[in-house]
């Protein structure tokens, strides 16, 4: 059995302090523990999380297209990525897990700290406002946005699928145009990507070919890690 | 032609005025008629009005579970309905559009429509702050989240993309057993939802059949609406 600990030595690390305790309680609850749990205020703090993000790259980004921004948020708020932080304040600790999900090593399952760190952030928000849940985000976030190369993170999402699928020996992404409409410069593609083996299909429109592939493939990126957080499969 | 209108009456019904009006004049701007136009700021600002709408529906229906805000939330931040939202500012009036989109009726444009509108709530949340984005988004959102019925809102999935689809003339969905897990009662059931004459494929997971077909045919609602926004295909 883990031992809940008290939620003070957490409320340090998140540099918040709850002026309702209960309101971090109901955070740290997964469904298995009890019906007062925490999916609820995850949705509202999944919310402000990336609104926060989004500004946040926003202002350090001048330079990027609304799209580029919006893979740099997709890779920060990821569950991998809310996990590694969750992990950092070693929330698994405090949470309150049902029987099976502890004897199963529920506090160390990604999915539920990610959710559970979200649902932190709504707390902070009806607890304390909007700034203060901002300033606890932004201030858990800065290292891994000030980390963040550009060239690297946005790499050509069509290279980043087929490295994916690589190593994980799976077979490469097909890409089929499925429309195409329009006259130069006004075209429009719409081109399907599609992994076989992992039955995804993603589509995309774009103004050129090779755009509307790099979207499909960058959508079914997403779904992908989405689906398989883990380095196997 | 459309005229551009000055923005001091757009102001006026959006009851918010601009420090700096550069900032508004931006978020006007479509990328076909300058390089500083409002994706970026769309960006920033579809995420500040997903949690100002999250948060109110947090708070007006306590009884609602993570999955019915959600729903909720999308059919209220969806491109028609934003695109209502512009219409009732009248905002296809001050938009500055390329030759192409004017000539192509482009200022009544769902798309664009609620892509501006987007952009004018995270202009504002850089000009005033996230207390003033979040009084404008409230207001405009008011008589909508007030008119929301949730038996009906939430009205089956399965329901609602059959009722869609027999709308549209189109065939019936299938839904597959991709996965069934674990024993009762933690087994976890994965379900894919094939749409076969317009390319969808969603799947989904849930602790039941139901559940998980639920779940798919919602996600494949959500993209046919943002595929084909209009009533016919």
């Amino acid at each position: 059995m883990s031992v809940v600990l008290p939620a003070e030595r957490l409320m340090k690390v998140l540099g918040y302090s709850f002026q309702d305790p209960q309101r971090l309680k109901q955070a740290l609850t997964h469904r298995s523990y009890s019906s007062t749990h925490n999916e609820r205020l995850e949705f509202v703090g999944d919310s402000i999380l990336n609104a926060v993000i989004a500004r946040t790259l926003y202002l350090a980004f001048p330079q990027l297209t609304e799209g580029e921004l919006s893979r740099l948020r997709a890779s920060l708020v990821r569950q991998e990525a809310l996990a590694d932080v969750a992990g950092e304040l070693q929330l698994g600790d405090y949470l309150s897990l049902g029987e099976g999900e502890l004897k199963s090593g529920g506090h160390r399952r990604p999915s539920i700290l990610a959710d559970a760190l979200e649902a932190i952030f709504g707390a902070i928000w009806f607890d304390g406002g909007f700034s203060e849940a901002e300033r606890v985000i932004t201030a858990l976030f800065a290292s891994r946005v000030a980390k963040i190369d550009p060239a690297q993170a946005l790499k050509d999402p069509k290279t980043g699928l087929q490295e994916w699928l690589q190593a994980r020996r799976q077979p490469l992404p097909e890409y089929v145009l499925a429309r195409q409409e329009g006259e130069s410069p006004n075209q429009l593609f719409e081109v399907v990507c599609l992994v076989r083996g992992l039955q995804v299909e993603t589509r995309a429109e774009g103004p050129s070919r090779r755009n509307a592939e790099q979207q499909a493939a960058s959508a079914a990126l997403a779904l992908l890690r989405e689906r398989h957080p883990g380095k196997r499969l």
